[in-house]
């Protein structure tokens, strides 16, 4: 299974992904891109993109990445997010990469752009380590 | 207008937090406890609470705990969250305070506990670091 | 050995801490505090503790306070620092403490306070994941 | 003045930044490098740089890169690490820059790289949030 299938698959395995509308859309070793689109129902009390959802993209992409590297038996064990520019937009891309795997835990980070007419533009970033969990 | 029923109206507008069905049960001056019930929809690939959903749930908290003290043009510029455990539950409640108010600046820190027919179970915890904004 | 022996040994191998001058002054399973005593080099441009002592304070009480749950073999995997106010004092005292032990990592919390004739002021707080590695 | 003289004098200022024989190598706007020798006195107990000084060059290339932006008057808010290898080489060399500048605000993010007869190595990573507070 290619890297982008598994993720596909995890993906849809997951309800608030689901609920969300993420699609991944780039996975090769290390390097994974997703989307979601802007709705009402992911806007925060002044209309932006919710930070919870800025962290959903930034964990979820991160994490899609370390399993790209690792295999799908990851948790995040700490996130930490930069909300740079209020989150406006059409959509929304996260781009994530591996900075450092290992055994037991690995090292992402990723950038959140948000995209509407006039092109893409950085809203967001953040870091994520994941644990590697056994399976079982 | 009580700091309960301040966040309360808050809590309303953001159609993100009514989706999650996010209630404010405690607002007192730099304190803060907010509850969500667990559903389905909030779970990720292996059915625990979705770590965007403990971000969200850490940064709600947060920011509601620094409206209480500096009203609520508050801005969450960094957030982290450390997951302790796996965040499985009836449904989870998030506990937060302020740590350092400011005029331009407010540090926060927050613990969620996971309640089931046992009691609470601590299970994630991180702080948010608010900008003031200027109101207008 | 108690744990304040065993501690007081591995900062007594740390050549950096002594230069700091830093001693174990509390050490229980999964509380531990040190202090530092000011001097000039350990300043910033403008006279305050330089923040990368702030982040050695709070990195080291972190790592003491999980060898007394875990042992010493523990490594920072990621720490973080919230400089709340100017960390100005004739000594400087940091309290760590284990939030969450595991048999892979170790989550932990410190808070640093500046002391002068008027008392003790929070300056500072931080959090450090720590990864267990295996004797040998 | 141009950036780098600026920082040179910055850095000479710091007593700390003296005694860790940090040097200011490179300067434009919103990009810095600073490299600072090893030596026994900066060292943990098992003989590796000291996450507190991973933090301390972390730190100080992030507020160099902010002041190239937003002039000198900048306070770390928050700094956060990542310990990727251990950090052992004949010298260390932070290459950090400006994410997003603002006026209230500043978040950088900076790469540490040990260097020995093989080349360069990435160590660690990190991230500041600096506060632009008033001259005066």
């Amino acid at each position: 299974m290619s890297p982008l299938d598994m993720l596909k698959k995890i993906n849809a395995m997951a309800e608030f992904n689901r609920w969300c509308g993420i699609e991944v859309t780039v996975a090769e070793p290390g390097v994974v891109e997703i989307q979601m689109p802007w709705r009402p129902e992911v806007g925060q009390y002044s209309g932006f993109l919710h930070a919870g959802l800025i962290g959903t993209l930034v964990d979820t992409a991160c994490g899609f990445a370390a399993a790209t590297v690792v295999g799908p038996n990851v948790l995040a064990a700490h996130f930490s997010v930069n909300c740079l520019r209020p989150a406006v937009g059409q959509k929304f891309i996260a781009r994530a990469r591996v900075v450092k795997p290992g055994k037991a835990q690995v090292f992402t980070s990723c950038d959140l752009f948000a995209v509407d007419a006039e092109g893409e533009k950085l809203v967001a970033n953040g870091q994520t380590l994941l644990t590697v969990v056994q399976a079982g």
